[in-house]
């Protein structure tokens, strides 16, 4: 852990502003990796969820869900009462988010227009369009809307963390979904593995008691009188029902057939930049910097140049905080990529100030996850796609499997603070010995090899186990 | 919608404070304009109580109530658990806030004080008094005694906003009212059409189970001892006595019979300058300007030639946040002024961030509020001296009727964002118009007509509609 | 009150940071002063228990517990979930606070440790350690892992809050320890007077419904397999056993034989300055300022010279809030220390923005405590080892015994406001006369009385009652 960024972190908290989560029920006993329970169909793609009534999500104050979108696939326009962070798990594609005031800063050069769309007249601008990849982290303010579209070949495949209990969220800590257009109530359909599982169907967000099952969402045009939507939006009655969208069974993700056609900077220069720079362009400047407008929301975690904990033999982290994503401090969440070689440990730890929703992407890594009772509430392999949550204070440590582990972890503070228990910058280490000696009664050589006998700092190697005081393995 | 001010509150969040609600419960299916259902009458005046435990007011974590106060009444001195914003609906009075540790700072002069009181050795002086009139907005923290006084010379009416579930309330979700004085236990009587309801009696604050329903609230004096009364104020134990009010049968407005004699720089001054101004006499400077104790309390909130959106045709907003009146920032509550003329349309909308409960003060209008299910909770009329909780999210369109309407609105955030979805600066508006013809099955041209149709931002003139497109009604 | 701090404190609120503190259930119609209801007993010492389900602590939304430790004793190192503000009632002691990232900055040279071990090559460094004593006031974040031992004479004792529902703990609202050793399950007993009240024993934190009253806490090395902890620590499996304490039949609280061993300037210094301090080594600075790890976490808040409040017939206050000691701001806790002189009376006041939590350390006072209704929720005496919980905006009055009266009050905001009903600041005095005569029915003359009568401030001597009105007591 590099000392400046902590002591920074905490300064901050001094003289900033203070993280705030709402409490929850964790009185937890036993914790299980979890895998999505309920899907969502659509046309190009699924929405599928994390079970938000099992007992570490309630304790998390969180939800997580996971949407798989095909190329040419559109997650249509919706915003939600819960902050968003979002992993790139796999793909290319782009979001637009649009927020109140901002400018329409992409726009079509008359030249250009005239070139892609012959003899019509109708040149385009709207807001800035985020590009994202695989690797990266994106963030989207409670009550932002937003639509996702996949450019890429391969299906985009995101995992989205919400933050239904965060400071934000003045409703229940339910999240819902608010669709701006599409009709989710004819288009989904649930299939694979969870139907025999009693619940055939899902809605966005919690839906009433009493309410038939079968219900789900409609857009919020749907609720509007389309005499008053023709008068708001100056159009014809024709128009104004089409924003209703009632007829629309293509569900929440729509497929664009010939691509869709935004103004974006890099559209046009992937096809120039694409040998240089490996097919991924990164965001541009647009020359409109001063203003929340111009925003960055993006920022990518996978790049092993960027770690902020490398060690060759061991593994690796990438962390996402609010230093390096200024929104993020307005999300009050972090979170942090992790890479841990071939039977590698993570050091034991506990995290200060948050919760950790670990979501593993490749391989399988054994974890232990003890509570204040010295009890371990989980002790199992945990898989490529499973899900689990470590909430604050418990301690937890990780090995990988023979495969390695890599993983993605949403953490529910903007600057959240990790404690080892083993290695150079240890707890145990800031002990005098002689608290040792006395606490675990043992001798001061044996206190002195358990504070400096690791001497790495977080991700530890296999291997380096000495020879010297090592049992036989029974 | 200002862009530099979005941008700026926007900002202020990232590098000030997070504005923090307590989460409620929004399982909301249908919501009501509602009116008061309580009333407890006063020797000068009443107040009413719009109920409480509605759904609305439980999912918005507020309260409200409506203070009618007859000239030369007072208010007698008390103070709540919830901050407090109300808005001077009629009439023109002046409040005395008993800051700790404040000055008194409002003082006869010796020449002033003999040629008043004659004879008699009594000079006064105490804190400092704020006049306000009628299109005022007033801010009191949670925790602050405060009295208030109608000096003018018709009823004095006043719309108050108590944020129950404010970080500032450490105690339970209800507000509670702490008074200095009087005795409502046997002053208060209710009268008017809530009579034949079930519930004949309202206390100040929650009721505890089991206890008689005739109980009302006393002052807090009568809770300490006579003896150690005395012994505080170093008065004989009949003054102290005095304190408890025990025999005071007038209730919480007391009438002043010859008026309120206090030290106040425009009581005099508006008698030599009311030709000038009007008889609306704005707050002076002191010169005791450098700390909380001459903070700004009061903004007028009704004048439109400070409109923050204005539209000839359709009518204008003024906006009132923590950027006009610093305090907000710290009750972190805002409020809006709204004139829509007749027929006129607010645009569809929501409210990223925060709650808004709606009181209409003149004329009416249909307002629909459609939730995540894209069901329209609430499709009505809305008449003078109504009430509407709009939940944060929730969309909403306004149209005026024949007579116009106009609102003050009380939202749940210092800087309340809204984000409209038609006109200008719309979330459409932000939207490519390949996601519009993809989103919504139409074609480019008709997509156009979406977003460009209505050139108006906020308040859309009922006139505009173009004769091009539009349909006969039907 | 020093006008310029409560100017400040509010500007603070402004342009800083907003306190925060979840909201409970208050719905209170009796306190009553409590004391101690359990008890877990150790090798060198025991803590005992308030009663964290009396209603007024669950209204307060924190915990309070008393260690007390003897010579010698060591409380293992721990963390909680929960930030924690504790006085040293009696004695002196150190702590070790192990925070994340920070340097091992006490280290022996080596020529010292020559001198002192001898022959053995073992050289120590760890993280700082604060000494404390009696009268101090010590801070300890939230997730923060810490020890204490006892260097002095006589018995250590502490009397700590835990304040469980800070925005801080994102768990549920019960505190939870997290132990880094020992193994209380074997160890603990539990003896004294509470061994008849049906609860034999007393679990670190809440315990899970179903689960043997038995259990106890272990530490959370015993959550982790032997193996796993072999290789995080690059020791062998004897040594990593030893983590695990299993047959460790101590407690938590265990005695250092020989004294414990630790590098310390005053350590060494104690023995020289000794004659010159008095016996108290204040800290000394360590030439590493910069950071987060040299934050001040300790305050004296017994000294008399630094009383915030004098009046030496009646009393004296010290209040220790963010302004003095920092880290104050992000533990949002502040503390009081109070001493009343023989049948001194405090002025009646309420605390604005801030539950109010009262332990007598001497003597002992009469303590009313006045609700919304102006009823007496306690009108009683508070002796010494007693505790009372003050809601926020209850309004109270004390008069100390024949023996006088010393307390502490810890705070749930890092700057509570206090509201004075009678004397100098008050808001009383606030008010205009006429104000006054009309709410009280009283006379002018009464008027001027109830406002000048007592010219003293917070503490008010009980002779300077004038005989002038003093009526005979009956």
């Amino acid at each position: 852990m590099a000392k400046l960024f902590l002591s920074l972190s905490f300064l901050l908290l001094f003289h900033g502003c203070l993280a705030f989560q709402q409490q929850n029920e964790c009185q937890i006993q036993r914790i299980n990796a979890v895998e999505p329970r309920e899907r969502i169909e659509s046309e190009a793609g699924f929405t599928e969820f994390f079970d938000s009534n099992d007992q570490q999500f309630q304790c998390a104050g969180v939800e997580v869900i996971r949407h798989q979108i095909q190329p040419q696939g559109l997650l249509l326009p919706s915003y939600t009462n819960a902050p968003i962070l979002f992993y790139v798990e796999q793909g290319n594609g782009y979001q637009g988010m649009m927020l109140p005031g901002c400018p329409e800063t992409y726009e079509e050069s008359q030249q250009q227009f005239q070139g892609r769309q012959g003899g019509q007249s109708l040149q385009d601008r709207h807001q800035k369009i985020q590009e994202f990849h695989q690797g990266d982290m994106v963030a989207i303010p409670s009550g932002a809307a937003h639509w996702i579209y996949n450019n890429g070949q391969d299906d985009l495949v995101l995992i989205v963390l919400l933050d239904s209990t965060n400071f934000a969220n003045q409703l229940d800590q339910y999240h819902r979904r608010f669709f701006l257009a599409g009709n989710s109530q004819q288009g989904q359909q649930q299939q694979g593995r969870q139907q025999q599982q009693g619940r055939q169907q899902r809605s966005w967000g919690r839906r009433q008691q009493g309410q038939s099952q079968e219900a789900g969402s409609n857009n919020i045009f749907q609720g509007f009188d389309v005499e008053v939507l023709a008068e708001a939006f100056n159009v014809d009655r024709e128009t104004a029902e089409m924003l209703r969208c009632e007829d629309d069974r293509r569900g929440h993700i729509v497929r664009v057939e010939r691509g869709l056609q935004v103004v974006s900077p890099s559209m046009r220069r992937q096809e120039q930049w694409q040998g240089q720079q490996g097919g991924r362009g990164r965001g541009r400047d647009n020359g409109f910097e001063e203003t929340i407008c111009s925003m960055k929301v993006r920022a990518n975690i996978d790049d092993v140049s960027q770690a902020d904990v490398y060690n060759p033999e061991a593994g690796h982290c990438n962390h996402l905080n609010s230093f390096k994503l200024p929104i993020l401090r307005l999300l009050q969440l972090s979170a942090e990529r992790g890479v841990l070689h071939r039977n590698a440990i993570m050091a034991p730890h506990w995290i200060m100030n948050a919760h950790n929703i670990i979501y593993v992407t490749n391989g399988n890594m054994r974890m232990q996850i003890v509570n204040h009772e010295g009890q371990a509430v989980f002790d199992d392999q945990i898989q490529e796609r499973q899900l689990v949550v470590v909430p604050q204070n418990f301690a937890v440590v990780k090995q990988a499997g023979e495969q390695g582990c890599r993983w993605i972890a949403f953490r529910t503070n903007d600057n959240a603070m990790i404690n080892t228990l083993a290695g150079k910058t240890s707890a145990i280490r800031a002990l005098p010995v002689d608290v040792l000696t006395n606490a675990y009664q043992m001798s001061r050589e044996e206190a002195q090899r358990l504070k400096y006998n690791r001497d790495e700092t977080v991700m530890f190697s296999p291997g380096s186990m000495s020879s010297r005081g090592r049992p036989p393995r029974d």
